[in-house]
């Protein structure tokens, strides 16, 4: 374990700073500016807003993915003495950079060799990359073992598990619980999801967050890969793995011990709580001492999810039984899925329909690498596109 | 951290071996004998049950606290080779005999001695015993301390918040929570207690217990008991010590963090799990591997205290914030205003009318130490006596 000093600034790399994740990070950076350095920041495409951030922390590096925003990075930051680089292989080369802590927040599998080499590189890496565990948790986990490097999970319901797990090993534990809020279309009938648009699909009831997530959150395949990221992250089959539906999002997630202890952690909806929970890891930030008025809540309610109207989170669970590069193949068509549901090209239902399709028909063989994990997930979106084609033209 | 050896059986002393708290202990003990071996085992009076027991477990010493009950006890374990001891300085002499882990489970204050000797002698001691804690509870956290012993609190409420006390320190936690039942009269008006009998009060609808607590719990003095408890065993003052009404008795306890997360302890309504965790301790017992299904629970609900209707559970806060021996005052009258309930010379009502008055007026000034304790408890209850003649007269 390596142990946080208190008199001591951590050095914080940030991959993927002007999305969600990075700006609630940079959000509690603010507060405790006597904790943490920035010394890396990246994004993807908004150069402005990573300027902006640039020239508010000052870290000594920042890059963008999208090599046609070098250009305005430069001038941007001119005089500034950041050091600035563009392209995807500027994302990873200051992945390997020095930092105590490393927040993975790249949305997509553009995560993926950023994390890897984070975690080879040491040190703790905050994991907010859902995809990056889903596709290739079993070698992250194995190259963090031999690297020396703690992975801390950012998702909120991981970030409860991992607070509530205690216990050094998994002998005692009976099983894991992750809760879901049953999204947007939880009391809706299969009628009314089959012409569910967009705009509704969005509309989470309990966390603010980007378009591709929430829609997943509607058809509760964000379920399913958490599902996928805390089998790897736990050691745990999937089977062990509990899911239930609990509206109100106030408990995230729990242990159940095998001497009839649950702890459960509970929080906020706000993704500062696991976010602050792995900056200040194994320590915390006081930053919010308002504890919950527990007779204030509503009443804490859990129901088992519906596998006809999600079929998603079931198919999840047979990609994590499958292993190998399925989840990878799953994760893809999904992507893909819900892009062309966000185009208006397919309906809500045919999310899981297209998902369930290429889970059958891709072939997931082989090793898991970065290699076959790239590979697959390029064949899986071609493969999409030929259905979409294919669909269309019926 | 004493480190439990896997391969090594615990040995274990038994303080109470024949109430409640025991014969779990006990179903546990039966259940893993590769684990433990039992030295000890001491009652107050239940010999035949001690002799059973003592057949059944082989301990090397038993010791019976009244002195009457020796003949008996020496001739039923005639042949077996344990030796029989009797009298209160018998079980303070065994309180201080080795054992890897003492379980304090004698009833009232007749365990302050015992427990403190153990205390003394260092290892792990599970205290079930409420008003060593309530009493003397400084005292004690002090002589662990200087030992290296390890207190472990066995009350569900405070085995919870110890399991979900995850920080090393206290300086991330913003408050704990106790959960209470409410007790039989939660639902009744002031009319309906104040003719409450003996019968009615005992019925308590979560747990089953002895008479003498499950009274506290219908007054709610056994909240305002376990509050004064819980402050002293995790350094809180009072006010950071909250109490819920919690009618399902489902979550016992939970710890507030600083930085928005809750941890809170689940478990069915069984003292086989606290006790258990204190037996194992830092590991599990893996006993119990049914977890939770959440959606058969019925909705979680939590309200605030009623301090009109219940005034004990404000009384214990006051004799915590004023220290001292106050709270031994307060747990010597209403041991006397429950055994005075139960005998049906008061009503309802009069157990709180009299632990304000002894509260008020029983000069608790004066160092704490053993022989104080002792001394104002006797103090105490003479005043109860005396007040209950003049309420007789009037």
């Amino acid at each position: 374990m390596q142990v946080f000093m208190a008199d001591k600034k951590r050095t914080l790399a940030l991959l993927g700073a002007t999305g969600s994740i990075g700006t609630s990070t940079l959000k509690l950076v603010e507060q405790f500016p006597e904790r943490f350095r920035v010394t890396v920041l990246t994004a993807g495409r908004d150069v402005s807003k990573l300027i902006h951030l640039a020239r508010q922390f000052h870290p000594e590096h920042v890059a963008i993915a999208d090599p046609a925003g070098y250009a305005s990075l430069r001038d941007g930051l001119e005089g500034s003495g950041i050091m600035v680089h563009a392209g995807p292989d500027a994302i990873v080369g200051l992945a390997t950079h020095h930092a105590d802590i490393t927040v993975s927040a790249i949305t997509g599998l553009a995560g993926l060799l950023p994390t890897l080499h984070a975690v080879r590189r040491g040190g703790i890496v905050a994991v907010a990359n859902k995809e990056s565990l889903v596709t290739a948790g079993a070698v992250l986990l194995k190259e963090a073992k031999s690297a020396g490097a703690t992975i801390l999970p950012v998702d909120s319901e991981h970030n409860a598990i991992y607070q509530a797990w205690v216990d050094p090993s998994a002998e005692h534990v009976e099983s894991i619980t992750l809760t879901a809020s049953g999204g947007p279309f939880w009391d809706s009938d299969l009628e009314a999801m089959r012409t569910a648009t967009p705009s509704e699909a969005v509309n989470h009831p309990n966390w603010s967050m980007g378009a591709k997530i929430s829609v997943d959150s509607a058809t509760m395949m964000n379920k399913g890969l958490e599902v996928l990221e805390a089998a790897v992250l736990f050691g745990l089959p999937e089977d062990r793995v509990r899911v239930y539906i609990h509206r109100h999002s106030v408990i995230h997630g729990m242990v159940a011990y095998r001497d009839g202890s649950h702890l459960a952690q509970f929080g906020p909806a706000d993704m500062r709580v696991p976010i602050s929970y792995a900056l200040a890891w194994p320590e915390r930030l006081n930053w919010n001492s308002t504890p919950f008025d527990l007779a204030s809540l509503p009443p804490l309610e859990f129901e088992h999810p519906d596998n006809e109207r999600f079929p998603c989170l079931e198919m999840a669970r047979e990609a994590s039984r499958r292993g190998g590069l399925a989840p990878t193949v799953l994760n893809a068509a999904n992507e893909e899925a819900v892009s062309f549901f966000l185009k208006e090209k397919i309906g809500f239902l045919d999310i899981a329909a297209l998902n369930g399709h290429m889970l059958d028909t891709v072939n997931a063989d082989g090793e898991v690498s970065m290699e076959s994990i790239l590979e697959i997930d390029q064949r899986t979106r071609q493969a999409c596109s030929d259905w979409l084609e294919r669909h269309n033209r019926n």
